[in-house]
């Protein structure tokens, strides 16, 4: 039996609750100021508000102040908190965190540095602030699945064997298989940037929509295009091929296409809207795109790997998108002209 | 201009009218017997029966008997019959054929050979009964979005250059892009294997519909493992992995598992039924799932890939695929347990 500490109440913090309940664990999850209702709802029984999952038994919650309290003695920390919120939480916490086996993060993108205009995977965000080894976690979860307890395969990557193999041992059930890389980069770029092409990929679903005529064979035609750049991308930061060829990369892009937040914002420029707008009505329903800021990021990284040519020549739809969601250029257009100018495949 | 016959006047032989006829060819259609209503629902100007598409303005028609008549002179001939009456109708037509600069051939499956129990691939089957060479057409496309005209990008491959440069030349339009590789093998084993792989992940839809729980995460973890098999059963015959991580192999399987007939068998499987009843039921129904039988045919492939070891040790999900079909295994044991004994990733 692990002590497991979970910080961060939002939908795969509470959902990992469940793989942990069923391996018998002691359980805490801390809700930051934002979290309160959430954490107030699970106490009481309810279901998580967007899971619609109530908390399994024995669970002990703790609210914002109470952050000592959750992290004392904590065998295993996960850091469920967003993406652009890892640093700021991590600096306040760093000194509450202890000595855990693992750090576990869940979170996926990108950290721009303390003066911002960096390229951080999290893991390494993780490690400004604590001794603690990082364990990473890949798709392809959704968390609604995971809380329910229907079959999932996740990827968990680690440069530290140990703390890899401890984190497979606390988290792996039955209905939740671990598979386990020492492929940080390449997880962590898969697991960023397949929100950003699952954008890409969901412009063809608000094309479809508008025009009422199907449009499958370009969501196809985009897919293996998205998996070959991500794999690139993670190249560029020492990842490896394969491993965005697998689970965490075109496993987690194709759950991503079907049901994922990312694919509604791209449903939504394919509808008529700029991606802008589409980022803004979005975000204010309270629906979180983080392919969004990762398109950003990987058309930046993307020039930092090839700084003397245009990205579109090593990166022809991730340039395709950055025009569209940043600089509105006409998504059919330039989606297609990604797929038919410059074939990645030859 | 080129004279292009097409021979079958299913779904795909009729969608490609469309691409055909905005590149300006002379277009024939040769209906067989069993195509007899379509035909004349065509000459007709009403829509295919399956497609509700009408055909271009210009074909000509031709009836069974007429087959002579509709291949005089063509520059290509398009076979587009389905993969097990391939044989039977190159063996009719043989004498007729005549001298094209391209035989492009766009059904997916193998042949069992003269004996019966050969797995051939079918550009090779054409080749026993023509000289002209052979250009293979692989996904991932829809016919009824070819036949509508939203964007495709399909694969030929060839190793002859010069046809598929020709063949290249003839069917691309600015929405029916065309990718060229002169890996057959791995082109066509991806085009066959898709749809046996397809029925694997539909059975998470029908665990869906049955237990009324989403399996969005089961199917993303079959995915990648369907791909990887793919690929070593392609490198098997002389292959490429690349080709089938790219448009022919990844791109194919991601629309097939949204929007193909495959996913329709495993569906069924899924909420119930055997692998025998679906396919019954389904075929008794119409429609044609060529998953069935090339899951046999990639299990010999996979026997014969590895005479010493049995299939599951490389092939766990075709393993658990053949004894679902063809054995009455439990569905969701076998599958979980191809993804959580054996990963093909580590």
């Amino acid at each position: 039996m692990a002590r497991v500490t979970i910080l961060g109440a939002g939908d795969m913090g509470t959902a990992l609750l469940t793989p942990l309940h069923a391996g018998g664990h002691e359980l805490r999850l801390w809700g930051t100021a934002r979290d309160a209702g959430i954490i107030d709802a699970l106490e009481r029984g309810d279901p998580h508000p967007r899971l619609s999952v109530a908390a399994p038994p024995g669970v002990g919650f703790f609210r914002d102040e109470e952050v000592g309290a959750a992290l004392d003695g904590a065998d295993i920390v996960v850091i469920a908190i967003t993406s652009n919120a890892i640093r700021p939480v991590m600096a306040r916490l760093a000194s509450e965190l202890g000595n855990p086996r693992a750090i576990v993060v869940v979170g996926k993108g990108f950290d721009s540095g303390p003066g911002g205009d960096e390229i951080l995977l999290l893991p390494h965000v993780i490690g400004e602030f604590s001794r603690a080894p990082v364990v990473a976690v890949g798709g392809p979860a959704i968390a609604k699945e995971v809380a329910i307890g229907t079959p999932t395969a996740a990827t968990f990557g680690s440069d530290d064997a140990g703390a890899l193999a401890y984190s497979h041992e606390v988290f792996s059930t039955a209905v939740y298989y671990i598979e386990t890389t020492d492929d940080v980069a390449g997880l962590e770029v898969a697991a960023a940037m397949k929100n950003a092409y699952g954008v890409a990929i969901g412009i063809a679903d608000g094309i479809e929509k508008r025009t009422g005529l199907p449009h499958a064979n370009m969501r196809a035609a985009l897919f293996p295009h998205a998996v070959a750049e991500m794999g690139l991308l993670a190249e560029s930061l020492g990842g490896r091929r394969e491993t965005v060829a697998g689970l965490s990369g075109a496993g987690d892009l194709q759950v991503t296409v079907t049901s994922g937040r990312n694919r509604l914002l791209g449903e939504r420029i394919g509808m008529g809207l700029s991606g802008a707008e589409a980022f803004r009505e979005l975000t204010a329903a309270g629906t979180t795109t983080e392919g969004y800021l990762a398109t950003e990021y990987g058309y930046r990284l993307a020039q930092r790997a090839h700084p003397d040519l245009p990205v579109d020549r090593h990166f022809p739809l991730l340039d395709a998108l950055y025009r569209i969601l940043y600089e509105d250029a006409p998504a059919t257009e330039a989606l297609w002209g990604a797929v038919t100018n410059r074939p990645v495949f030859e």
